[in-house]
């Protein structure tokens, strides 16, 4: 047996209020679950309603069964028809899906998504058109064989930025390193810690929403039991 | 500012395969989040597909904006009108509502709710038909004050009746006390020492589905940071 593991760490724009984020984790009814991740166009609360309603879009249909991709194009086409193609957003989707014995990745985003297989550490980006605005949108579609010791890490556009108006942008090439040599247990604690330093850049008010969601997969688990902790500030 | 810590932890029966509880979390569009418990008829697959349909209802609703009671009552009735009546499910709803300021419990289960507030902790239980079986099946709703300090945790019925085929019943006075004690930031270390307990008095083998869920309210919080953990075997 594998054990899926998952962690996200979220913090608004300027450390106050609500994130225009949305982070979602829901369960794969053949199996497995998907992480999402939604940006809404801006920050605050109107960003927050267009990530919710895309984010929750999403939830919705991968409940129901579909298809990561579908579910992409679905998402894509309910905001370009909501808000006549005038609003933007950007979504990835990050899937164990115990059907195909795969980790599916559809981004429709600009934020690269960091892979770990078999000690290689790589970065899927490029490509990705984010949703909203065009009538035929799709997303960058990448599937990996399940192994285990995989990891997927994604995050939105305020981790990749973040540092830069103080001359110390992010260096990724520093946390690519440790990506490969972290056990998967350590994965929150990799979240976390990649969060403490993203603050640490933008001096502990960042310039936009920063979102990190990541799951890995453990080998030779034979325990049942599951588990979620969360910590939600109002 | 106030923090809500969330814990949950879940073992199938037999300490083996897919649990036939479902546990969901999702947040409120008007400020706050709801804890969702649904345990289907049965166990295994059958048990599971009843309480995903409940349990995602449910998810779906609450993120609408939908109030608690409501939400239980549409549930009770498509579980009813799709099943004919023939299939009961319980359900359990914890929420912390930042729109009323207030801990919302709706209750359509036979398992208590232990809640500590301001120094005293006491059970909910009683009354509360399951849903699935009768068009007027209503919820048992409690409403508190969200004050700091405060805790509420449930359980599936596989809690309350581990121990007995061994003689040795689930003792709660012994957890209320110390469920009086905790800090709210040992929460989720409870939840996993009282799992820990009901699968010593199984002996490792539960003989039903075991599922708990929990939440506090920490006073005097200031950062606006979110994070989430799960752990999910397959």
């Amino acid at each position: 047996m594998q054990r899926v593991e998952v962690a996200w760490s979220k913090m608004p724009k300027g450390a106050l209020g609500q994130s225009g984020d949305s982070i979602e984790l829901v369960e794969r009814p053949l199996g497995g679950l998907t992480l999402i991740l939604a940006d809404g166009q801006g920050s605050g609360p109107a960003a927050r309603r267009i990530s919710r309603m895309v984010a929750m879009r999403a939830v919705q249909l991968i409940a129901d069964g579909s298809r990561d991709g579908a579910v992409a194009r679905a998402v894509q086409d309910m905001l370009y028809t909501a808000r006549e193609g005038r609003v933007t957003a950007t979504l990835a989707l990050l899937s164990v899906d115990w059907h195909t014995r795969t980790l599916v990745i559809a981004r429709n985003a600009p934020s690269p998504v960091l892979c770990r297989q078999e000690e290689h550490v790589f970065r899927l980006e490029g490509g990705a058109e984010v949703i909203g605005t065009y009538r035929k949108t799709r997303p960058a579609m990448t599937e990996l064989e399940a192994l285990p010791g995989s990891l997927l890490l994604t995050c939105s556009d305020g981790l990749l930025h973040a540092g830069r108006r103080y001359g110390t942008p992010f260096d990724w090439t520093a946390w690519e390193e440790r990506f490969l040599s972290i056990s998967v247990d350590e994965l929150g604690q990799f979240v976390d810690e990649l969060m403490d330093h993203a603050l640490d850049l933008e001096r502990g008010r960042p310039t936009d929403d920063i979102s990190i969601m990541a799951l890995g997969l453990k080998g030779d688990d034979e325990s049942a039991r599951r588990s979620l902790y969360a910590s939600i500030p109002y």
